[in-house]
């Protein structure tokens, strides 16, 4: 797979973070020769936070984690590529309960302190016999960098997602590191397919959530690649403590908005990277939508318009096609007054008042069309109500990687 | 444009329609050499009824229709292609206006009963001085075939689109005729992009609106090739009342039955020709739900499932990945459990009760997938609701025609 054009032209230098161990193996979960299991174990006390698909067929993973999350701690994450495990029934139950309790006897915790992640074709069992097997190659192996985990738990994304943060809290510098993967099956409705944020905080389970939920909502619930929801969404958050600092429980503690803040722009580090993967992205779009009734009515609308395919091909036909995006608005079904309705194309404004901007120049937006990155700004002129989502353009690479995926 | 593998191999033969005159002429609203301006006259008495798009930023011609559709009656119809004249403010207002106006200063009826709809680009207004041109060359023009009209309403259409019906009522045979036209930006919420259904038989405006929205709501509203609401969808029914039977008012008159039935199928006809003309369209896709909560609720899990990328692209490469079907359930936001849910490709099913059939054989889903018209069926297990709707895969084709529509 050629890498994105949208990639990092380098990676960030990650710092460790105390009480967290990487290690990964290859379960062989498809007939390729890479690491594909995923195995992280953590301090005791780790708390931990999660969002995760809405979708009303999760994989039992989702079931696994939402179950688990309840308690708040965490000992090991598992994440296994190449095979979702959803739709998968009893037997996918196990294969999960299984993964759970071989990592759990190792340990020496209870099945419920280990997270467990998997992504890849839906409708497969996980097959228990490569998984054990995997696990224990991973036991006995050397831990690793970052980098390996985020490379491990790739599938059709071409290139390794992280990010870092850093926060004052309570006197004490506390970091933040952050791994991903997309790249198709990207509508999160609370999460990106799979995501993992790691931090030496000390962190109470309960603000950890709130903190997530909230970095969530403005970061992986803004991004889009096809509108398709996956099955498996999964962001957790785990918080190991080791950094030694008062634990952070509530939004008055000092350092929260610090660690607040932090956490969110880890998160948005990594939504843009999955957008940057995009199967088949050859520009990264971002759709900003304001004058609406409320932020949620602009949130509406920027994802019609990051979900239009037509938006999306003139995009990558470098068309200043701009009526394409008062179709969006207008089947967005909120608000919206087509003789209010204003839209520009990078800074420069294309139609205002219903129609055309007089005397438009059409040459500076074909000249932002050509660049990686294009803004689209909507102003709705009914109120105060702003958003901004993020997607790609949709290429014939996005048909080819998807017409022949599984085969 | 090469013609779409899915087109009809034959026009059906079509009657003429009493009451009914056709013309054509070339507005040159493009560069093109080609018919863009149809013209049709309906004789005194004749009833219209319609439904339009509910885009929140509508062409003037739908403003201007819905207006006119409170009267009722009609003399006239212009649709002119190649320029939809949406989103292009007073000036646009102005063009739809003087059409009118010329149009009923020729007929001697009031600008009321004259319809106007066009398609093509958003946001150019319609150049006035070429549809005054174009409409004196159509006055002067011989009458025309249906076929002739159903193409020069063609934009990225590959094929032109009539289907036709009869009825009997009151003793009499009463004929329908229908055009219509796509093929992008097809996710009609009350209607497709624009369609014209013609009949000689009587009918009261009140009751031929009732027969239409009803006729709607099971056909052009059941189909999508790209999720993307035109600004300018529009279907107008207009009946003439030459065939000579007492008028129809009231679902008890004689022969109501029947002209509903025969509405509906022809509407049901035209709607399919649509999708089989999707841009880029290699299959047509039929998605039934059944085991809903509610009709409505099926209808909103078929349309997920119609109008995901994944399951879209998964046919055109006729690959049985019935996972990516779970996943478009599964994110429709409708009641769902995934243990009670089946999936069948064509008459094979593939998986039920949350997970792939026992001993499930691939082949003769295979094998389905390779032909023209692929059927996919979800039992939600739930309760009675029942939808079917109609679409295509997402190919390579589509990419190309939109990434270089407007240029």
């Amino acid at each position: 797979m050629t890498r994105s054009p949208l990639a990092p032209a380098a990676l960030p230098t990650l710092p460790d973070i105390a009480g967290v161990t990487r290690r990964v193996a290859r379960a062989r979960y498809k007939a390729w020769d890479r690491c594909d299991l995923t195995y992280v174990t953590l301090n005791e006390g780790t708390a931990v936070a999660g969002v995760l698909t809405q979708s009303k067929c999760p994989s039992p993973e989702v079931e696994w984690c939402r179950r688990a999350l309840v308690l708040g701690k965490a000992r090991a994450l598992v994440v296994n590529a190449g095979n979702s495990n959803a739709f998968t029934g009893d037997r996918g139950r196990a294969a999960v309960e299984a993964i759970a309790a071989r990592t759990a006897a190792h340990l020496g915790c209870a099945p419920s302190d280990v997270f467990v992640a998997s992504t890849g074709v839906i409708g497969v069992p996980l097959p228990i016999h490569k998984a054990e097997a995997g696990l224990d190659a991973a036991f006995a192996a050397e831990p690793c960098s970052w980098e390996a985990a985020a490379e491990t738990i790739m599938t059709t994304d071409t290139f390794a997602k992280v990010a870092t943060t850093s926060a004052i809290v309570g006197g004490r510098q506390v970091e933040l590191v952050g791994i991903v993967k997309g790249s198709g099956m990207i509508a999160p409705d609370m999460a990106t397919m799979l995501g993992f944020v790691f931090t030496d905080a000390a962190v109470s389970p309960a603000f950890l959530q709130r903190a997530l939920s909230a970095a969530n909502t403005k970061t992986f619930s803004c991004i889009t690649v096809d509108s398709d929801t996956s099955t498996s969404d999964t962001v957790l958050a785990f918080a190991t403590g080791a950094a030694g600092n008062a634990e952070l429980a509530d939004e008055d503690d000092d350092g929260a908005d610090a660690f607040v803040a932090a956490l969110a722009e880890l998160c948005m580090q990594l939504a843009h990277l999955v957008v940057r993967d995009g199967e088949g992205a050859q520009k990264l779009i971002a759709i900003t939508v304001e004058g609406a009734e409320s932020d949620r009515s602009a949130h509406v609308v920027a994802m019609s318009i990051a979900n239009s395919p037509l938006v999306k091909t003139a995009v990558a036909g470098e068309d200043a096609n701009w009526g394409r995006v008062v179709m969006a608005v207008g089947k967005a079904g909120e608000p919206a007054e087509r003789d209010k309705l204003s839209i520009r194309f990078g800074t420069t404004q294309v139609a205002e008042h219903g129609l055309a901007v007089v005397g438009y120049d059409e040459a500076p937006v074909a000249a932002h069309l050509k660049g990686r990155e294009v803004e689209i700004g909507v102003d709705l002129g009914l109120g105060d109500g702003r958003a901004t989502v993020w997607t790609c353009d949709l290429t014939h690479g996005y048909i080819s990687i998807n017409a022949d995926y599984r085969s």
